[in-house]
């Protein structure tokens, strides 16, 4: 039996994510469900995508992810599931797939049709599709009660929602990308800066290398680093870039929060160049 | 084998629950452990009680919950099981089965009796029943090793201690409730008022909705909104009054926070009127 | 097959504790995965070693947990198993240990060769042990895929980093322990006091003891309480004095903070007399 992930910008303090395992349980009571987070900001798309593909790589093929940042819910947005790399993912369609495209590719898309992929007695509700259809299927997919097939009709997987992003560049000198998200709980920066992109600079571990921050083209903070391994080899305090456990270029602080020292925020409007 | 199904005051920063998956473990490794919250307010009965409604018909018959909000721990309050609608609620009488029988009823109640039902060893515990007696009592009866009569001695469900609530009334031309509980995530208002009380006005979806809320006698809100099926059929910031997942009337704000911007409370001194 | 339960400084915000479970799924997806808590303070070793021996006892013999709280990750710190009493602990040996060699003893210690216990294709990931090699290490010895003696070689118990923590003290008339943590939900002060150490004092449920709170040799509070069985044996907002979940004593207000009220810290600097 493939497991079934769920992740939500529910946050666990009331009942919701339970309904959906109840969901799921009432499916089959041997499926393995686990959580990937609930703890996305609310209505956070883009930190939806960017936690899928932090676990993804991790999870056997035939993993059923299902992912509930659904501000639309209730629109005409398109109800999806997306094969990438032999996982599925159930969600709307709504900018959460973004990432995964980038990083992985979508090689399949369907739309759910909920004339049959509805948890039965729930056509009065409509605000809860996290429980009502997405656990739903997704319960009934891993658990081998129907086939990708069976979802509902295929759709082209390039004509999904996608987040604008900067695309990472190199170039002569140096790479340009932008703070991806934040490592929330120690407050390291994630650029979006693939460590391959950065080593066509010719940096190895231990060189000192060059790092700007700019919020909306003004610059936030302009110093040398070493480029490490890991936290432990910089002074307590020191900033460090280092490679992440997503194989991008990190900005951190060792014991300490760079996002907090340096109020640096995340998205489109930050900009990172590593020299 | 069925459901084991947990919820605490505790969080989750320390042991304590992990101490309640041990134990529940120890009877039987193949039994299914989920968790509905354990982020109630610490001391919070009514929110207790709440939460189990909310996820208690999404799963299935035999499923066990065990509720441990237990200020009185220790004292001479009664440890119970209640049968509602084939489930099984494992907690201190406290006022938890508030709104369980209000909504479902009680079927059956037993005392627990804990000179049979208690992790051996733990007599000299005298401030953690979650662990040494529901978490253990819930486990058995769960895994099938104790029947609902063997957890000791019948009660009438009549006598169990009762929140004061105010209940929801259908009037001529409109129908009065209390804000139960919010959304925490969100900062929606949940009322009590169902559905289908709410229904006899005659408004229908699309329809505008006189919304009036008062903080013991004072009004605090007083205005017409759209009674619509979910958010995204209003602008973003917009109030709406919808039908919320465990299907009673909610008003919210489209991706905002009612609670907060308008700073309402909930319980007993909130009513709220539509028209 | 036996349990791997799971704890961490990483929260539960992002897709961490999700990849750590993802490879533990992928050695056998029949392991029974859970969590001890994700919430310890991040660096916090000595809340991680407490929050172990919170649970340890309730799980049964041959549980693996894993614990990485390591500040170090990438120095030339250790990575060991440690066997406690029947159970494994999965950890960077960096004080971790200290409350378990304290508490139940160390019976055995090995260090992880990395050469053989090391997910695949992780070898150019310095940051993330507690997945790569912690997790991955845990669920084979869980699943029984290799034997404690295939963890690698044996190391002498009595070398691991211990913590520097003041020993509890019986004396005439009291006995001097610390503050080693906070029941961080509800506030209560759970001291390094064993129950059978202070019981030498003479007192029995429904006396006054005298509890003086000290920080760096300064009294911050200095009062008689009631050694009561439970919460509910005093008024609320009344302070007492009561054997903890793990069996030493702790202060607490009913239904209040004692941490919040009294603004007390924890560790070696907050010493406690019991008289």
């Amino acid at each position: 039996m493939d497991a079934l992930v769920l992740q939500t910008d529910f946050g666990t303090d009331d009942g919701a994510v339970s309904a959906m395992k109840g969901v799921a349980f009432s499916v089959n009571r041997s499926l393995p469900i686990f959580d990937n987070t609930h703890g996305i900001e609310p209505y956070n798309i883009w930190e939806a995508g960017f936690r899928l593909i932090q676990a993804m790589p991790y999870w056997p093929e035939g993993t059923v992810f299902v992912s509930v940042v659904d501000p639309g819910v209730g629109s005409d947005r398109k109800s999806v599931v997306a094969k990438s790399k032999g996982r599925y993912i159930v969600t709307p369609d709504n900018g959460t797939l973004t990432f995964i495209a980038q990083h992985h590719g979508i090689d399949e898309l369907r739309e759910i049709d909920e004339s049959v992929n509805r948890l039965g007695g729930s056509e009065e509700s409509y605000t809860f599709h996290g429980r009502d259809v997405y656990a739903y299927t997704g319960a009934r997919l891993a658990g081998g009660y129907i086939s990708f097939e069976e979802v509902g009709p295929s759709l082209n997987p390039e004509g999904i929602v996608m987040l604008d992003c900067f695309e990472p560049v190199l170039r002569d000198d140096h790479t340009e990308g932008i703070i991806g998200v934040h490592d929330v709980r120690y407050g390291s920066l994630w650029t979006n800066i693939p460590r391959t992109m950065f080593l066509n600079l010719g940096k190895k571990v231990g060189d000192m290398v060059g790092v700007t921050i700019k919020f909306n083209g003004t610059t936030v903070y302009d110093h040398t680093m070493m480029y490490a391994h890991s936290f432990a080899e910089v002074e307590v305090g020191s900033p460090l870039l280092y490679v992440n456990s997503v194989d991008t270029m990190a900005i951190a602080l060792n014991q300490a929060s760079f996002a907090g020292v340096y109020k640096t925020g995340k998205g489109n409007d930050w900009h990172v160049y590593l020299r």
